[in-house]
């Protein structure tokens, strides 16, 4: 079928490159020129027969809800908009009552599978009404994974219910990684073990730790034994925040991927103002020595 | 080649007819008659040309250290022996040892799959010498998963490196286990998620966060929808223990696996003394109403 | 100074008693009339002299919200509003705007000090301008502890800032609670302790750990040994949430609220969900026992 | 009454000024000659009336079992050794043992205070015999604070109880610490807040938080505002890794205080593989952008 898609990124153009191998029509926008097909969303709605469909693939927050704002105005009554950004779920429901009130309709689509999704396929869970999720299928069916289909796409539930999906997988994904890494320290700490990559290639076949985060922490050590060329500053896109707060919301006791949360915010700091004052601390009540700055800088 | 198999239980049953399927000769001893090939320790040795192979399978602990030393009698100089059960690595030392001074060699391997190793074979990672592992060599090969040696086995070290590897693999294994857990419980607390299993089963392919752990949350929850069959009360065998004790040990921060050990000690109190105290803390400064035990008896 | 009082529960009762006792003229209201002084808050606001001074002590939340409404109705421009209750500090800001719209001012109030506030003083963090801040000093100095002024209150900063005080406040609170119930555990658990309700006595002076918090414990324990009179169901009243939320929002570690809130959602739970799904994938890789419903039940 | 004080260092050196104000008679030996009143454990022995009492106070670990297993060279049957440094309480039982055999008797007490002791008291915690206690009672009641003894002072069990007790005061240490640090980390974030260190303050009158430690951080702050001054490098001394590693032999859920001890390791990493490896993970399967050590450094 036709496809609108918005945003030609790292995700996007890889989304453009699978569905077009799997026989769709897809006219694509981006704001760099030269990987876009169109000039503008304009252009972009004059490109596609009515009823369209436009798939979002941009970052989440300002630019996803701008381009949002702005299909609202260049589409039509009948058509539908699939955000498969990385949004807040919160966000789905003002999405599609922005877009409801111009007759246009909307579903949201949380996307897994990274750099990888190209070839593997993108693990699909999607947010919306019956008719809507129906009418997208050819497209979901080309981007997920070969096999059944219940095991790389699921309807969640109404609007905003494929986002939450993605959102607890990314939560989820936090802790894994959390766990492996945190081995692997150990792993790497103890003297018996002669060569942690080895450990953890071992156990991409037949453990009950098996897993792709598990096959991608073996080749990321082989490609960088040690970890020597990289820091420990590690980012988060957002999931995992929410993921907490909802957490809260619901009164889910969420210890492990809280963990992980602010073992992130913490790899991010110069130096933890909650030590200095633990630190400052044992020295008042104790005489305990500090690190003074010039010592330590 | 010939092997000694000490234990036929839920894995050494198993393996033994892993092992027979792959060619070798297994001879066979469990206490019970009904599965044991051999009436004894001492008759499994006569059943054995020298110099032996023996593979102890049996629980950690006091079993594992009974058995070793019975074999440190009935075998021979030359001989071999492999702990392939879930013995802390701190014990494969003096074990070595004991069965050292008797002339007889030993390897630990750390042994992963469950159930299921029987046809997709068990992740091994095993500590000893170059000469011991070499020597067990088919073994390991057929008890393995197919593919590449790599990838389903480890000489970790010397001995106690085999252990250690597993000690530490069982330890992000309880990390991963409640990662899932923790995502779970919260779709299953959002109104939007129409089918938790749903979600879960969709991310079996595809997704960032697959595994084979994954698929068996999927299966569990097809089995017994909402987990209406069984209780949140969770065993924990040792391994878990012995990974936190270690990263104190070695000053390695452990927060996600340290929080999905507390978790399974709080889910087997009736009711938490650290709770209680809270909440008469807080009756104390604030008069907040408390719980009394015959309101919630 | 004259002062209208809304909010004759647990705290304002004993706040009119010591206000009374300090000198000032306090005019309460509470729908109920047994403790209240007027009928309604109409009669409150005829009741004081222009320009007044009202301090609200209610519920946090919608009945906090729909008392200043309903001041921002009755009261006159020049006035001064008083939030001392647990509000969200997200709220002060449109509580100013409101009030603001008609002239009349705000201040928020963070109290603390529970039950033992009307002998001992309460500790007060205000936030607001410099001139609303000094007009109801008088009021703050009889509330507050003896002593210096600098220690028993505060004016942390702008509107909003005298409840995120007592939002940090207490969330500190959640975590030294939870440290010391830990503790007590472990006291509990070792054999060779005697009585850990002497060794939390003998805590509360001298040693480094000593508090307020600390000898209420020890009265805890005194007044209900073993704590075998209470559940360890634990409410939590807002506070430790929005805390771990703020820290989330602002990227601060915190590991240690973050664990003591977890614990207090998790008391509550008949069974926990996350546990149930660990417990059942250990059944489905290990064949580990489960605890079916009806042998816990 | 008489004492032997062994280790005049910042403990042992205060405890012989309070002791000798409350008119002991204090013979005390420590390696540096300006601070020692005899020249070597054997003179000690020799300047003490028997039955002797003799208190040792110096770093746990090797040096504290050194000085006993030459105390009990040197001292006489009938003795009494108390060991009031930070020994780990299992270490306890060995030296009873190693001084019974001669005939001298063994109490271990933990104490508490730290520099400020000499002047407050100390809090004291001890374990023993009734009579081996009784016996250095005078001493044990110059030491502990004024006030009841009660509140200062327990015999918390038989041998190894005091130092159990010392234990799991230290362990809760690290909890209210950590909490009170990211109460202030938060304030500290958060620019509604006009100066943590003026709220901080304002919390040591009347709050429920307010507390000895609370004062001190209170303190802290002011002499250092914004801790520009130190960094968060954060010792451990064994308190706290030994009192998780008795929550897990107890299977204590202790996130709390873990928690705090994880973040005392992870502040004196340089670089943390854990983060490390996160990252790594991140960029494999997202393209994420990772820090390199080129750009970090």
């Amino acid at each position: 079928m036709q496809l609108g898609l918005v945003g030609l990124g790292k995700m996007g153009f890889n989304m453009r490159e699978r569905l077009r191998a799997g026989g769709h029509e897809v006219v694509g926008y981006d704001p760099r020129p030269e990987v876009s097909d169109v000039a503008s969303l304009t252009d972009l709605a004059a490109a596609l027969e009515t009823p369209r469909v436009v798939w979002v693939m941009v970052p989440s927050g300002t630019v996803t809800h701008e381009t949002i704002v702005t299909l609202a105005d260049v589409l039509s009554p009948g058509d539908l908009v699939i955000d498969g950004g990385n949004s807040r779920y919160t966000e789905d429901g003002p999405h599609a009552k922005l877009l409801g009130d111009k007759g246009i309709n909307f579903v949201d689509a949380g996307v897994s599978g990274g750099v990888w999704g190209l070839h593997e396929g993108y693990g699909l869970m999607v947010g919306g009404s019956d008719a809507d999720v129906a009418r997208a299928m050819p497209i979901f069916d080309t981007l997920r994974p070969a096999g059944d289909a219940a095991d790389g796409f699921v309807h969640a539930g109404p609007v905003g219910a494929g986002h939450y999906a993605k959102m607890v997988h990314n939560g989820i994904e936090y802790g894994l990684m959390h766990a492996y890494a945190e081995g692997y320290e150990l792993l790497a700490a103890e003297e018996l073990i002669a060569d942690p990559q080895a450990v953890i290639q071992a156990w991409t076949n037949g453990t009950v730790v098996r897993s792709w985060l598990q096959q991608l922490l073996a080749k990321a050590l082989k490609e960088d034994p040690g970890f020597a060329a990289i820091s420990g500053y590690t980012e988060d896109s957002g999931e995992g925040r929410w993921t907490v707060e909802e957490a809260i919301s619901h009164r889910v006791p969420m210890p492990v991927i809280a963990a992980s949360l602010f073992a992130r915010f913490a790899s991010r700091q110069e130096d933890s103002p909650t030590m200095k004052a633990v630190s400052a601390l044992r020295n008042q009540f104790g005489g305990h020595a500090v690190h003074r700055i010039s010592e330590s800088g």
